[in-house]
C-alpha cells in the first residue's frame, strides 16, 4: 500500500507492506550519486544477516532515543562528512522514531540539506512517517532542537515489527489508538474489537495506514501547530508528567492520557465515553493503569504546567472531546482539573 | 534605503542607513512576545554605552568566526531554552558575518525554528544579507553544517562600520568589488574611480546597495545553486586555497582570485582585462598581492581540487568572463591551470 502525502509541494510516498525495504529503496538509491545508512544498533544486530545485509559499511548508531543528543548526532555527521558525503547523496535512515528524528535533522543540515529517507522499524513510528519534524532534545527539555525537513519517501517494512519487544509494541499501539479516536468513533471501535483479546502487530495494517492518514489530514489541515494539529496531542498533556515520572514508553504513557481526555469530556462536555471499558481494556493489555491511581496530583500539575503547549496562566491547554466525534482543545482552570484528576484517581 | 526580497514567497526588507538600529528594530519587536540578542564580544564592547545601550541582559557571544562551531553554538542555544525563548519570540543577531552565519543557524533550529533579524556590523556581511544562507564549520570544513532560512529582516546601520578595523574593510571591500564586477563594467568603473586614492566607507553605501541588489539578482535567478549562483563564486576558487594556506581575511584573498579569474578570460576567452591596472590597484591599498608571486603552484591545485564546487575529475569549476559584461563557468584542465597561474606568477 502507497500512500501520497497532499502537501502543497515537496509531496513523498508512504509505502507500508511486508518485505518491501530492498526493491523499493532500490526505485530511489540509483537516482543518487552516492548512498549512506544510518541505522540504529538493535536493528542492525537483528537483522544484519538478513533483510539488512545488503548494505555495505553503515554507520550503526547508539540505540533509540540515546541517539537524539547534540554529541552522539555530531559524531555521525562528521563520520558522514569524513565518508565524502556530497550534496547529490542520499541519506538512509534505518530505525524507530528516534532514529528517524535524529537522523532526519542530521539530513536537514549537513551541507545545508540532503535527501534522505526514513525506514520506520517500530509501530510507533507510523507517527513520525508524516509531519515534516526532526529533532534532537536539549538539556532543557526533549524535542528542543531541529527543524521541519520533509524526507524523499518513507519505506515501512511492516516485517521488523516482528522483533519487536512487547514493551515497545504496547507503545506504538498508543498512537494507533489515539488516531483511531481522533477519526472516528466507528474505527477506534474496530480498533478495539479486533484487539479485544491481544494485540497482534498482524492484524494492524490497515490501522496502521488509517492512522498515518489520519494524521496527514490533521497535518495538512494545519502546516504549523497553530490550530487543529493541537489534536495530535490528545492524550499527551497527561502523558508527558506521567512519562517524565515513571519513565514509562511514550505510547504507553499516551494510553493513560487518553483514560483522563475521556474521563475529562464527560465531566466537562457530557459526552458519555464507557471510562469502565477503557480502563478494563488497557488493562487486559497490560498498561500500566494503577499509575492514575498511584500519581500524586500535585506534582503532575506541576510538570503539566511546565508544558510549552500552555499559553494562559492558571489555565491549562487539555485536548478533549465536544462530543464522540469532534476533538477540541480546552483551557481548562488549574482548580478545576486538579478536582477532575482527584475523582478520575477514586475511580481507578 | 530599503531594500525588499523579490522571493516567491517569505520576503523581507532589508534596511541600509546610518543611525537606523533602534527605531527600525523597533518596528518589528513590538510583534513578539519576547525578544533575544546575540552580540559578537568586539561589538558589544565597543558599542554597549552608545548604540546598544537600550539593550537588555543580551547574549554575548564570542567574536567572529570562532563562534561558528558547534561548542559555543550550543551553548548559546541552551542559554536561550534556559531564558524561556519560546516559538513566538524574536532573535535578533548583531554582528558580522559570522556572528549572522552562526546567529541565523540557531534561530532555525531552536525551537524548530523562530523568526530572527540580523544587524550586519561589517562591510562583508552585506554579503550575507541575501541568499538565506546560515552555517557553522565541521572538523572537515567551513560551512558544511547549515540550513536555508531566511531572517524576517535585516537591518543594516552603517554606523557600525566606523570601528571596523582596516584588514576587515579590505576584505569586506573585496565581495563590494565583486559584485560590481558582476553588475557591470561601468558599475566596477565608477567602484574603482571614486576608490581611487584611498577606500572610504562613507563613500561605500550606494555601492553596498547595489552589491545587495546584484547579489538578489543572481540568487532569486537561481535559489539553488545549480546554475547562475555558482558566478558569486567569482575569485573564490583560488580564494579558498589562498585563504586556508596564509590565513588572510576572506574577501582578501577573493581579491586575489579575481586577478586570477581576469587573467584566465584573458587567455581563454581572449577579454582584454588591463591585469596591471588591477594590480597596481589593489597593491596601492594594500591588499597582499605578492602571495600570488609567493604560492607554491602545486600546493595550491591541491587546494582547489577538494573544493566541493569541482564535480569532474581532473577539470577544476571556475569563473571567469565570456566578455566584459558575462561571468561563466568554466570547467578548465588541471594541467592548463596550472600553466596559467605559472605565467600570472611571472607578471606580478
Ligand atoms: N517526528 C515525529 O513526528 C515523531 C512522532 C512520534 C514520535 N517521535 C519520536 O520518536 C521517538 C520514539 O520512537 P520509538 O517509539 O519508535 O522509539 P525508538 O526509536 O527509541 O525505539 C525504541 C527501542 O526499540 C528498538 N527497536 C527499534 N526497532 C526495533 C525492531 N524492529 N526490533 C527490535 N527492537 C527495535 C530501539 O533500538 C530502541 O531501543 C521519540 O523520540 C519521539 O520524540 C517523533
Ligand atoms: N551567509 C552568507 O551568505 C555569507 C556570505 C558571506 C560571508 N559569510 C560568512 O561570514 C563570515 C565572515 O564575515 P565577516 O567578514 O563579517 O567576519 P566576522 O563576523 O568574523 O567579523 C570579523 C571581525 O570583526 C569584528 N567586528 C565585527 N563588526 C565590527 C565592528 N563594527 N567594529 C569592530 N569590529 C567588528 C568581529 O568581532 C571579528 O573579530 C564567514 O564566516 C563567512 O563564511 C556568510
Amino acid at each position: 500500500m502507497d500512500i501520497s502525502t497532499a502537501y502543497k509541494d515537496n509531496n513523498y510516498k508512504i509505502h507500508v507492506a511486508r518485505n518491501i525495504l530492498e526493491n523499493r529503496l532500490n526505485t530511489y538509491t540509483e537516482q543518487y550519486e552516492s548512498v549512506y545508512y544510518i541505522i540504529d544498533e538493535n536493528v542492525y544486530d537483528i537483522y544484519k544477516d538478513t533483510k539488512l545485509s545488503f548494505i555495505k559499511s553503515p554507520l550503526v548508531v547508539t540505540e533509540g532515543e540515546s541517539f537524539k543528543y547534540v554529541s552522539p548526532l555530531m559524531h555521525t555527521m562528521e563520520e558522514l562528512l569524513a565518508a565524502g558525503i556530497k550534496r547529490n547523496s542520499l541519506l538512509v535512515v534505518i530505525g524507530g522514531g528516534a532514529t528517524g528524528d535524529a537522523g532526519g535533522f542530521i539530513a536537514s543540515i549537513v551541507l545545508r540539506g540532503v535527501d534522505y529517507i526514513h525506514v520506520p522499524t517500530t509501530l510507533l513510528a507510523h507517527d513520525s512517517a508524516i509531519g515534516g519534524k526532526t529533532a534532537i532534545n536539549s538539556e532543557h527539555g526533549k524535542n528542543l532542537i531541529g527543524a521541519f525537513y520533509r524526507p524523499k519517501a518513507v519505506i515501512y517494512d511492516l516485517e521488523f515489527l516482528d522483533s519487536l519487544p512487547r514493551a515497545e509494541v504496547l507503545s506504538g499501539f498508543g498512537e494507533v489508538y489515539k488516531h483511531a479516536m481522533l477519526n472516528s468513533p466507528e474505527l477506534s471501535e474496530e480498533l478495539v474489537n479486533i484487539t479485544a483479546d491481544s494485540i497482534d502487530v498482524d492484524e494492524l495494517p490497515a490501522f496502521i495506514i488509517k492512522g498515518i492518514e489520519t494524521k496527514m489530514k490533521i497535518v495538512i489541515e494545519d502546516e504549523h501547530e497553530s490550530g487543529s494539529r493541537k489534536f495530535l496531542n490528545l492524550g499527551h498533556t497527561l502523558a508527558h508528567a506521567v512519562e517524565y515520572k515513571y519513565k514509562i514508553p511514550h505510547g504507553q504513557a499516551v494510553m493513560l492520557g487518553i483514560i483522563a481526555a475521556l474521563y475529562i469530556s464527560n465531566e466537562l462536555n457530557g459526552t458519555d465515553f464507557n471510562i469502565g471499558n477503557h480502563i478494563d481494556y488497557m488493562r487486559r493489555h497490560g498498561y500500566p493503569v494503577n499509575l492514575l491511581k498511584e500519581m500524586d496530583i500535585d506534582e503532575m500539575m506541576q510538570l503539566m504546567m511546565k508544558d510549552k503547549k500552555n499559553h494562559r496562566n492558571d489555565y491549562i491547554s487539555y485536548i478533549v472531546f465536544k462530543d464522540q466525534n469532534t476533538p477540541e482543545v480546552m483551557d481548562i482552570k488549574i482548580e478545576n482539573l486538579k478536582k477532575i484528576l482527584a475523582a478520575l484517581k477514586e475511580r481507578i
